[in-house]
């Protein structure tokens, strides 16, 4: 599912959006150490996000998540020839400039670190450097675009090794798509209105401020303008307008190809790589079913590669933190 | 209760059903190693169920379960004559696509292992292999045959070796069959409304969605067509248009021949052959308890062969996980 270039806006964020475009079709592995960085490259990963822990650890810790250390993302950065994405805490503006600072390819506004702003995302149209977002339906989606991500992904459930939450968030985002393609011009413009209201978080937050506030990224009248130019793109593509990938709980091949059948652009894998028995061949054989996720003798070739169990997953019903309810 | 083949549609479907049928009067039996498929195919078991752990082990464990291995499914394919079928996760159609390409014989679209999709089962349709699926009560087993089951079981209660949610489910199935069969023409449309509203899981999580999208099955207009035709044969036959079989919780030979009373086609045993303590024992009481359910003296004699206990089990009401509630 190419997408053309030419329904994407030009200067800055035609370069972002080409980023994350060269992306597609890829995996993208979550590494805590060069070396894993260099299991994950010749894999065939198509870029490594760099971090402390992984998804999997972070829930078993507890406590506040933050932005890496630089001399993890540096020492990364260092020994691997393929972009490195680094994450920084949702509305978290600094964390982001440190990695843009630092040389990082792109930054990963991310749930699974503790969030840092209860109202707003990062202002990702001020930066040079492109951005990820997750998002659990249409409406996330469309405002993390509003607000410069050049990339989408869903929320799933990180850390897991669960793969149900990535498809709800596919299923939804893909449903809400088919219902925008298909509404009236009264229904499109209720749920272009419904999904600017979530921009109205602050106003909700002290009765005085009822639709007086500008938000980061502008007035509520310059967001919900951006709101329903996004909503016309979506209508007109059948997609959304940036690449798309799907990730949270995703530890087989089976489920990679899983998601990218749901028409999901690519994965980003994050525990279930080096939670598993055999990170090498976990990572190959997820490499191998994502590219060839319509042919289902590679799919079985990719299952049977697997040497040793898939990561232990976690029920979602006996989870603490639901990281995918974090943004909104 | 042999099943009219003339009932059955055509095609494909019939290949499905008739395969299904081959089954009946049987005992499937969960097996992890090559020599536990021998001893059930020498104590007479229609067919065996390749999997890393038994229902039991996987309930003990906790976390995510998924598709076995394939290694593990193919050492069992290559050294047993008797069909081999295997489990892929509620909504996981690319498991499903693995086992295809393994040449299992049919999928278990199974509860026993952890649901990959929170709105959707198996497209079953797509398949050319047969599947079989669980219910609790008719509705779930009417929307099963229209996604494309080719066999229904009772759900039971996996791993518990209690047989009294298998009893439940029986019950509630053959209950709704004969009011199905007494209805007037105005209740079983109420009834078919009933069940096709089993079909609108995805509207329910998305305010925007009501009324609109399109199940992966067909549109709802579709899948309400299809109900209705289903529960049309049901009132005609007077039970499902399927091979229905008992599972979850059958540890006896009694057990197995109380399900066969309830008016089943068989029986699947989980656990409650290599968890007892003399497995081959136990598969040949329960293989002779099934084929002779009507005879009280031989279901006497197979409690009699009985070498050792049948398996330890656990009360319904003591569960962290009722696998019989996953699935919809």
């Amino acid at each position: 599912m190419a997408i053309d270039l030419n329904h994407m806006r030009k200067g800055t964020e035609l370069l972002k959006r080409g980023f994350a475009q060269m992306q597609e079709g890829g995996v993208i592995m979550d590494v805590v150490t060069p070396e894993q960085a260099h299991i994950a490259e010749d894999a065939g990963a198509t870029s490594v996000m760099a971090l402390e822990r992984v998804p999997a650890d972070i829930r078993a810790d507890g406590g506040v998540a933050r932005m890496s250390h630089p001399d993890l993302i540096n020492g990364i950065i260092e020994t691997t020839s393929i972009p490195v994405m680094a994450k920084a805490r949702i509305g978290h503006d600094e964390e982001a400039r440190v990695l843009e600072a630092l040389g990082v390819d792109m930054v990963d506004e991310s749930e699974v670190l503790t969030p840092a702003d209860p109202f707003y995302h990062i202002a990702k149209n001020d930066f040079t450097i492109p951005f990820v977002c997750g998002c659990t339906n249409l409406g996330e989606a469309v405002r993390r675009v509003v607000e410069g991500a050049a990339m989408i992904r869903t929320k799933g459930e990180a850390g897991t090794g669960n793969v149900v939450a990535a498809v709800q968030h596919a299923r939804l985002v893909t449903a809400e798509i088919d219902l925008i393609q298909r509404s009236t011009t009264q229904e499109f413009e209720t749920i272009a209105s419904t999904i600017s209201d979530g921009f109205r978080r602050l106003e909700t937050a002290s009765e005085h401020l009822l639709n007086v506030v500008d938000t980061p990224f502008g007035s509520l009248n310059d967001v919900h303008a951006g709101v329903l130019e996004i909503l016309s793109e979506v209508r007109e593509m059948g997609r959304l307008p940036v690449v798309t990938f799907s990730a949270g709980g995703i530890a087989t091949p089976a489920d990679a190809a899983l998601l990218m059948r749901h028409g999901m652009d690519g994965v980003f894998v994050g525990s279930g790589i080096f939670k598993s028995e055999n990170p090498v061949t976990t990572a190959e054989a997820i490499v191998m079913a994502t590219h060839h996720f319509e042919d289902a003798a590679k799919i079985a070739e990719a299952s049977t590669m697997m040497a040793g169990r898939a990561m232990d997953g976690l029920e979602i019903e006996t989870l603490d933190v639901r990281m995918d309810q974090r943004g909104w």
